[in-house]
């Protein structure tokens, strides 16, 4: 947390690549601005992330007070550039592995609990792996990628986020595809935009998984991502609906590593690592504007 | 420097946006391969880096023990991909406050001298901001490079690496030109590639300085990065050429920030900021092959 002199304690960590900052705040005091967290997440200037997982107790954030009876920690998640974000499936694992790390929870037979901008969701170490338990997507229909020339067309899935899911044609190599350029989709059906996954069959059998399937995922607003949990998925979510199923288990190997979903008739789970990686303090915290100290500390 | 736990306590430090992971080793006993510095520069899995420095002292590195009687600390370079490097203009900035900080050296009124693979460099602290000696480039002719369809005129400078400065032509802004492709240029001219730096004058006269430029650069073997150091020198002397001067002061603006190069009849110091960002351990280095931690305690 934020020191007196402006230092921060820091953990890194990530989940198949997805990386985060996390900063420890049991009691809420750390005044966290846009510009800090863009600080923060810096890759050149600053410790470098995907985002920022701020650790605090539900009770003592504003925005997650309500959540108090059904989760002790409310993951405080913030973009790279400064902006808040509701849920992000890796990030939930990397959380839940700092808790542990830090003992300050411990999952029970019914995994933890943690509170998150779009409500309480639930973990469970399975191993050296974490399942995070993210709902049953919803099928949306049919819709096209564009991708240069390419049309994919590819079947629309809401994980709570909007994805599109693209088979490849027999023949196409995902190493072939160009994501550098954002791929092109119906405004009309995604008008907030969307996350567009590409998939291929992976013929080798994974034990345990029903499926395997390989994929990239183009990101909203970041580009190509070495992960994407929720894209993760929807493909696995489509790879069974194409199958003829409504539950079952699906390897899906992402460039930043494997996930594995598993989808009961109640939930889908998503299983993967989580991984910290250092502990430091910086003094990034004295070089961006902030509240004083004195007034924070008033308002805690 | 790697403790029996195989932990590895850092710095991270950035001079003008190129950043380094610094790892304190005074007496040489960490064994430093390959895998483990690209490890620890992974962006996303490590900490995160252009490059490496080791803190060495140079009588205890095999590489700089004949250089012990001139300088005392030896920096010593690694790319992110783990290959081993010469010099790096914002590296020995960087590698000098880190010195400061810790105490291990202060710069005397002839500036504080640090060998290198390409031989010993000084370094003057100058307020904020840190000088280092880069010795005066020389000039190699004229030669063409290529961006898509462009075709830039441009001078050829060698600053101990190969540079081909090309000044866009009147119209054509910077922030124009797409440098995610390679530039083209005669192999014949450059058979072991080179930097090539983009430049365009700029009006506004900055205090101190002579001539006011602006660049961007794509480094062989790295593409666009925020800041080069002899690529701002290159520039910096070729500004100084065409203004039919050998000697004078010239403000370059990259995108990662302001380096000032100063070019006396002797030699060119490049100035410019070196901050240090954060500090830490990881356990990185128990999950990354190395020698057996006893061997390398006799052998060191």
């Amino acid at each position: 947390m934020l020191r007196h002199d402006g230092r921060v304690r820091f953990t890194k960590g990530h989940g198949t690549g997805n990386d985060f900052v996390i900063l420890s705040d049991p009691d809420g005091r750390l005044e966290l601005t846009p510009d800090l967290v863009a600080a923060l997440c810096d890759r050149r200037r600053g410790i470098g992330g995907d985002g920022l997982l701020r650790v605090v107790r539900t009770a003592h954030h504003p925005e997650a007070a309500a959540l108090a009876s059904a989760a002790d920690w409310f993951m405080d998640y913030w973009n790279s550039d400064g902006s808040l974000a509701e849920m992000c499936g890796n990030g939930v694992r990397v959380f839940v592995r700092y808790l542990h790390a830090e003992g300050l929870a411990e999952a029970g037979a019914a995994g933890l609990p943690v509170a998150t901008r779009s409500g309480v969701v639930r973990a469970v170490p399975r191993g050296e792996e974490i399942s995070v338990d993210m709902g049953r997507p919803r099928s949306r229909g049919r819709a096209t990628a564009t991708l240069g020339a390419l049309e994919l067309p590819g079947a629309a899935v809401d994980c709570g986020n909007p994805h599109l899911v693209c088979a490849l044609p027999t023949g196409l190599e995902l190493s072939a595809l160009d994501l550098s350029v954002p791929p092109g989709y119906p405004a009309e059906v995604f008008p907030n935009g969307v996350n567009v996954e590409f998939v291929t069959a992976d013929p080798e059998p994974v034990d345990g998984a029903d499926l395997h399937v390989r994929m990239r995922v183009h990101e909203r607003g970041s580009g190509e991502t070495l992960s994407c949990g929720s894209g993760a998925l929807a493909v696995a979510w489509t790879a069974l609906t194409d199958a003829g199923r409504s539950t079952g288990t699906v390897a899906v190997d992402l460039p930043g590593g494997r996930l594995t979903a598993t989808c009961d008739e109640r939930t889908c789970w998503l299983t993967g690592p989580a991984v910290l990686v250092a502990h430091g303090e910086t003094d990034l915290g004295t070089a961006v504007p902030r509240a004083p100290l004195a007034a924070r500390a008033v308002s805690a």
